[in-house]
């Protein structure tokens, strides 16, 4: 039997201390129905007491009738001082409807003097007395141990001065913590390997990402003795953030043989990040370990050869067991298998793509020489591959198309004004749009133009837009590189344009997502009749 | 005296693996000198012989005249089966004009069998005879051993036998590569310790971050005897990355007291980071260890308050050591001092930049605040000091533009035309010009408009052209930031523009740089005939 690591996740209190990350309070309920289906162990709900919306929702998740998560209420020791009857910080911890709860508290001397201006015994009370009045009250307390390694590194037997009363008054963890995030890994292990023979209760791990060690922090703690780790989902959190779940249960339970989750949720976890990213507005880190888009692509041609022959040579682990899947980039770096391996991802079949090879790598190879770049842009890979197979079908002509961008008098704003005219089946249609800028005026006018003839453009957005001059030194004269992204709900694809004319560039890639889309819908037409006919 | 650590920075050709990341021949020797200057040992320009431009940026960087960095040329040890005289690949290494070379190798015998299709005895031999060959043409080598990790874990003997074989020939460095990135600190610890005791040559460490471990496994075969570090910029590089420089080198320096760079050079690493991704365009993580923007936040109350009193209460460095700031997100004292700095940086006298410091900050808040970015804006933050100190002159006002970009065809070269209306001093200009491109046509039109007023205008020349999308989600109704870098031979500034309009951004930028250059040029003529009246 493997051993057994909690995952304690806290994306919903320390996550939210991240610059611009904030969860609304429906979100805050479905990402904890997410972890509890992921099989986190306990998920920390937010402050008891100092915000009512957390108070809200600890209220409501214990409605959610969760199937293996318990939801926690977090809160510090009560203030210098003050009776703990007294403390309404500390009331609130009971009043929040969770049977777990935790509460922070100083184990650094530097702490106590300087920001809680306590007695090195005053403070010791404080956590004591909390802890105990809320194990009287029937929770189970962790007790954070708020810059513990800082604070043990300075005077080991103070931090372990106030272990030991957290112990003595009943906690249920002792969760080390690395506030600062400035410690490193043989240090963690180190210390927490000390704390783990001084005292027989569970310990836990909480460590910040400061040195771009949150990861290695969290896992040196497991390999030391501790039996809890504290982090967030895509590491989100104050600074550089928290201990990375994403990357520390793959690493626990594929890497290392511990038991976290059920492995068949572990699949699931490409998609729980991308979850957490949507419900907070974040853009994906394509390079995230494990589950970041590009964390299994290969650019280089002997690696795509080699992943080809055994996926070992090049991949540390199956990308599946974490949700994910091998990309093959399509670059100049490139050989002929990446772009056979690329042709059969866009759909080409094997034997055409073999057929087609060294065509496609040619034009490829071309076309890169002049700018264009496919590694993002699948949409203009497959109509280039269409048209090096002399496959391509237009589904509409352009004769024209015309920018004007005016602006009368200094202070005006700027009007962007476009006209288009195609040519579809011999019938030829002209449109004007205006726009926020030429090339939204541009894409205005196009779909206006197409409208008519294929009903389903106007499902298409438009979703992301990149340009990057080739050539800066040409200045304004330079080569510009225009990528654009589109969705119609269903599918996702890039194209690409390039051209001295940014405007131009804009239209080319504009024209192949447009493309694109036509294309593919009648492939998926005729991919049903067929199936219709076999019935 | 502290330990030197050895830095080689592989980001022009491990980083240019990476998804979305490639440097122009130009890019490449600006970012050479770049970290020269700050001080790395080793500079990996790119792969001999596979790669014309990567040959001719080696003939190039030869005439940079570099202060401390080396250049090195990277390739593979000898195809099997071939005579190391005939082997292409080996000559173009002895081709290029770099007293370094790097060579890898392979020391896994799953690599050897399934990739290289090689017997053991094979490889052994290509390693030996490369090394030898390349020794004998005076070159210092360096050995990159593939996949070290997973092949000493697999066979012991045959990973150090083929180190060995590296040794005996020559080779002045073993770097022990993870290039899966799969091995786990106390892995890379116990493995490195091993070859530092059996070997006495220096031993060097190049990983991967599949794990998130690369930070951490870099320090770790440092503690246990590694001399070199191989790893990129922001860690840039294939799948999840390499090991990241700018995290790896302050940790070394800062937190573990050795020797890598200046002291003094180490503060601009924040300043190479941002440049860096300037380069190849890609969006700065702000959560990024020491350099990220978010990586010294805090927010308001207490929690300033102590930092103030005691910046280690909640700060693990200084982070003016790594050349970044402290933001305090609610203060608007923020930046004030940086903002007096800068005034005075760019010519103001220091009583009235005092006297104008929160005006010049407010009006600066507003307009990042609104996507401006000043950090290679000189100019423009001139001009803007100039206006919120009351002192700013108009040149020429603008009446209006227009800029038409038309397409009489699917084959058609796009026609971009331009005309501008000016008024100088109460005459009207107006212009037309065609250009490559809309706004190299504004700018052909302004000049044009210009130039009887002031034919100064006709020495300046763009030199750097950057569009950035802001809010790349928008799509073509984005917000575009357009960087211009203008140099009229004696001086080079740099403006910015900011609309929904890519034109009207540019043209912001243009307007700037020209306003720019004439206030310089007033500027000039006024000290002049100071200095003419004292004598």
């Amino acid at each position: 039997m493997k051993k057994k690591i909690f995952i304690y996740d806290t994306t919903l209190r320390d996550g939210a201390q991240a610059e611009g990350v904030s969860f609304s309070p429906s979100g805050k309920l479905r990402l904890a129905e997410r972890l509890d289906e992921f099989g986190v162990d306990y998920i920390e709900g937010g402050y008891a007491g100092s915000n009512r919306k957390d108070m809200e929702f600890f209220h409501q998740a214990a409605d959610l009738g969760l199937k293996h998560a318990r939801i926690v209420a977090f809160g510090s020791t009560r203030r210098k001082g003050k009776n703990i009857k007294d403390d309404p910080f500390v009331s609130s911890l009971i009043a929040a409807p969770t049977e777990t709860v935790t509460i922070y508290g100083k184990s650094w001397l530097l702490h106590v003097h300087e920001v809680l201006r306590a007695t090195p015994r005053q403070n010791i009370e404080m956590v004591r007395d909390t802890i105990a009045f809320l194990k009287d009250h029937g929770r189970q307390v962790f007790f954070d141990a708020e810059h513990f390694f800082d604070g043990f590194k300075d005077s080991p037997e103070y931090a372990q001065q106030v272990l030991s009363a957290a112990v003595e008054a009943g906690a249920d963890c002792l969760v080390l913590c690395d506030t600062n995030g400035g410690t490193m890994p043989h240090e963690i292990n180190e210390i927490t390997s000390k704390v783990c023979c001084a005292f027989d209760v569970p310990i836990g791990i909480h460590v910040h990402n400061d040195c771009g060690m949150a990861v290695a922090n969290s896992i040196e703690a497991v390999r030391a003795g501790a039996v809890q780790v504290q982090g967030t989902i895509n590491g989100y959190g104050e600074r550089c953030g928290n201990a990375n779940l994403c990357t520390i249960v793959p690493n626990l339970q594929i890497k290392l043989g511990y038991n976290c989750v059920k492995k068949s949720e572990l699949r699931h976890l490409r998609e729980l990040a991308l979850f957490v990213d949507d419900l907070v507005n974040c853009r994906p880190d394509i390079r995230a370990p494990f589950i970041g888009h590009s964390a299994f692509s290969h650019k280089g041609g002997p690696h795509v050869n080699a992943v080809q022959k055994n996926p070992s040579t090049f991949e540390h682990i199956d990308p599946a067991n974490v949700g994910n899947e091998r990309h093959v980039l399509v670059s100049e770096l490139s050989g002929g298998s990446n772009v056979l391996l690329k042709a059969i991802e866009v759909g080409i079949g094997r034997d055409e793509s073999v057929r087609g090879k060294s065509d496609i790598l040619a034009a490829l190879k071309d076309l890169e020489h002049r700018g264009y770049a496919f590694e993002s842009a699948d949409g203009s890979f497959r109509i280039l591959v269409q048209k090096v197979l002399k496959k391509h079908k237009s589904f509409f002509d352009l004769d024209g198309f015309r920018v004007i961008i005016e602006k009368r008098g200094k202070d005006e704003p700027c009007i962007s004004e476009a006209t288009v005219k195609v040519r579809v089946n011999g019938e030829i249609e002209q449109t004007v749009a205006e726009g926020d800028g030429p090339v939204n005026a541009l894409d205005g006018a196009l779909r206006k133009a197409l409208f008519r003839f294929y009903p389903s453009i106007s499902n298409v957005q438009l979703t992301d837009f990149r340009v990057r001059i080739l050539d800066p030194e040409e200045a304004t004269a330079a080569t510009t590189r225009v990528l654009i992204e589109s969705t119609d709900g269903d599918d996702t694809w890039g194209t690409v344009g390039v051209s001295g004319n940014i405007i131009e560039a804009s239209w080319e890639a504009l024209f192949d997502s447009v493309e694109y889309k036509l294309f593919r819908d009648e492939e998926k037409r005729q991919s049903k009749s067929r199936k219709k006919k076999k019935k």
